[in-house]
């Protein structure tokens, strides 16, 4: 009688979510100490000093009726300036605050952009492994997901079977780099050849093939790895960022989607976009962190942690026998499972308080994720677990 | 190429929107006092001291990490167990956590319960004089909203008209008591007849009819209005809140669904609601601000300011030989039109600054909204222009 797609999406639920949800249940039973909850994108490092300066003093000096009113649909335009300006000088870019639209974190940037795009019939193509809720937001939009299956090499794009799969239908394409679950940064190599293809097959088939750019953790790269700068190599980008990873406030939502006036229509796409915030109730972006994500723009939580960590549980595991690539940015590792079934690996990982997440809901069945913005001595404590597992293989 | 129904739903945006702009415009260039913007149901009153004291205290002394982290997708626990022993204290019902929902504000409430609801075909029926999105967002979940004509004696429901609206392709009835524009609290006599007619008609038709009750304004209600808690008079209510009026925090978006334990599969139609929010792509509500509500639920801003401003404009509108019904709650003012045509009026009104919002999308051709949701001194310099207006239709 009801929406019966909309049951079965909150009986699942994602898998991640259930595991997280698992874990609090588990830490009441035995101690927090002693689940090595690895489930969850939730970074663990403070946010960066100037988040909290500015909110009180946001609360404590400015005029609260505007601190928390409403906010132009597409967020305040003094906020989407300063962001455009703080892109503008850090990536060479001439964005203004009409190419910025304010949203409700990644989620809703993504969200927004399927349902501007999509017209019945049109298929969105993404890279395994990727984040599972694409399929979600995609179908949601009334579009199709399809799957370009992993390159187990370096988690680079398979080009090959990437060309194959793009078709008259195909309306945009999903990159996410640094990636989640991969930590793969696409080199400015894949970047390239991406555009190319893209470039040509637009041209081919008469209609643009949107790129939409998912880049929650832009900033979170080690090494010194460089992302590439989306909108300067392919103009029908739409970039969706949020500030949940780099400022330590994923439950706060704030983030947004920018359009380059060099996208093909851009008065009509960008309308398209704040009709599609309009459609799924959206209103505007949480008006105090919209202030204060202008203010803080560029700034983030001391990454040096999660490099930490990083080092920390690849060495670890690598000697343990496990097998994975060594992750450039992002806070995830992802992690050949010992059996052929990854799901059965983590309920044995279960049984040592390990919760992992199976990577079959990213596109890559085989592999597990290791979400590493914990503390360093969850870390650290949970090493026998993971070596114990492993010797439950030999 | 892209969506066309996104491009137009962006590029016309909602009329009140609009107007909004264009004050902000107006004010730049004759000064903000000189522009009497009654366009927006922005409160005018400050939140209570008791956001500011909680939002500093959650800042000052909880664990960043905790207090900006994600929540689970339906909020907090803690936070819900709160919110629902609030409720059963000032209404008298048996609600716990696992009744709420936590939303990103009211549009987001009624977004997810529309889309929890819809099947292909369904029908919502709303009562005019209604608040405009709401057809955006039914539509938005593949639903058709029929709207009952207006009461223009008194805007409780015109019931035969209601009656004769209902069908078997009937899935839910918006209600929104105290209502934006009319100002109208749908009384216990109206509560009562509207309950038993979907009670009999859900019978007759072999599914139920839900009733989804719009409240941001249950607070603001004046002369000791009572607002009866529907789900103590109907079983297959959704109650769609949001903080955003009561708390004076509009841009903060924050609120619940409330699905009463009594409804029918109370498990598949909360498990529904999740299924919507997470295709809408809400995550989750803005966690700064859900631990604040459960602290501040039940306290409201200054109400009396609004009182105030209601009776001057009344008083004076009357005097100034315009027509409307005395406001019993929330902070509009619907006024009939001193011309048949709204927009019009509203036009000329423009001409003395005064900004007003045509009542033809609230489905009542021939009114005007004029929301008093102001600073007292507005209403009070608002005044001669008022007259003037009236004077240039004698």
């Amino acid at each position: 009688m009801i929406s019966q797609k909309m049951v079965e999406l909150g009986s699942k639920r994602s898998v991640i979510r259930e595991i997280f949800e698992f874990g609090k249940k588990r830490a009441a039973e035995v101690g927090a100490e002693n689940v090595f909850d690895f489930s969850l994108g939730n970074p663990s490092v403070p946010p960066p000093e100037c988040v909290k300066e500015t909110l009180l003093d946001l609360l404590q000096n400015g005029d609260p009726v505007l601190v928390h009113g409403y906010t132009s649909a597409q967020g305040d335009a003094k906020v989407r300036q300063q962001i455009a300006e703080s892109l503008n000088s850090r990536f060479g870019t001439n964005f203004d605050a009409g190419n910025l639209y304010m949203t409700v974190g990644a989620a809703a940037s993504l969200s927004v952009c399927f349902k501007a795009l999509a017209v019945p019939g049109d298929e969105f193509i993404a890279f395994a492994p990727f984040f599972t809720e694409y399929r979600v937001f995609v179908e949601a939009a009334g579009g199709t997901l399809k799957v370009v299956p992993p390159n187990y090499e370096d988690f680079q794009i398979d080009f090959e079977k990437f060309e194959a799969m793009i078709g008259e239908h195909t309306k945009a394409v999903i990159i996410n780099s640094p990636n989640n679950p991969s930590g793969a940064i696409y080199s400015e190599e894949t970047i390239v050849r991406l555009c190319r293809i893209l470039t040509e097959k637009s041209e081919a088939l008469g209609h643009p093939i949107y790129l939409v750019t998912d880049e929650p953790y832009r900033e979170i790269v080690y090494d010194g790895g460089k992302v590439p700068f989306l909108t300067k190599y392919y103009k029908n980008t739409l970039v969706c960022y949020s500030y949940s990873k780099s400022l330590s406030l994923p439950g706060e939502r704030i983030g947004y989607v920018l359009v380059p006036g060099e996208i093909v229509d851009f008065e009509k796409t960008y309308a398209a976009i704040c009709g599609a915030g309009r459609a799924l109730g959206y209103v505007c972006a949480p008006s105090l962190f919209q202030q204060m994500v202008a203010r803080c723009e560029g700034k983030t939580s001391d990454i040096s942690v999660y490099k930490k960590n990083r080092d920390l549980l690849y060495n670890g595991l690598t000697e343990f026998g496990y097998t994975c690539v060594k992750p450039d940015g992002a806070f995830y590792l992802f992690v050949k499972a010992m059996e052929e079934d990854a799901n059965a690996f983590c309920e044995r990982a279960k049984k040592f308080d390990l919760l992992l997440v199976p990577g079959d809901d990213f596109g890559c069945p085989g592999y597990v994720r290791i979400a590493y913005c914990v503390k360093t001595e969850q870390i650290e404590r949970s090493m026998p677990a993971f070596q114990k597992l492993a010797e439950t293989y030999k």
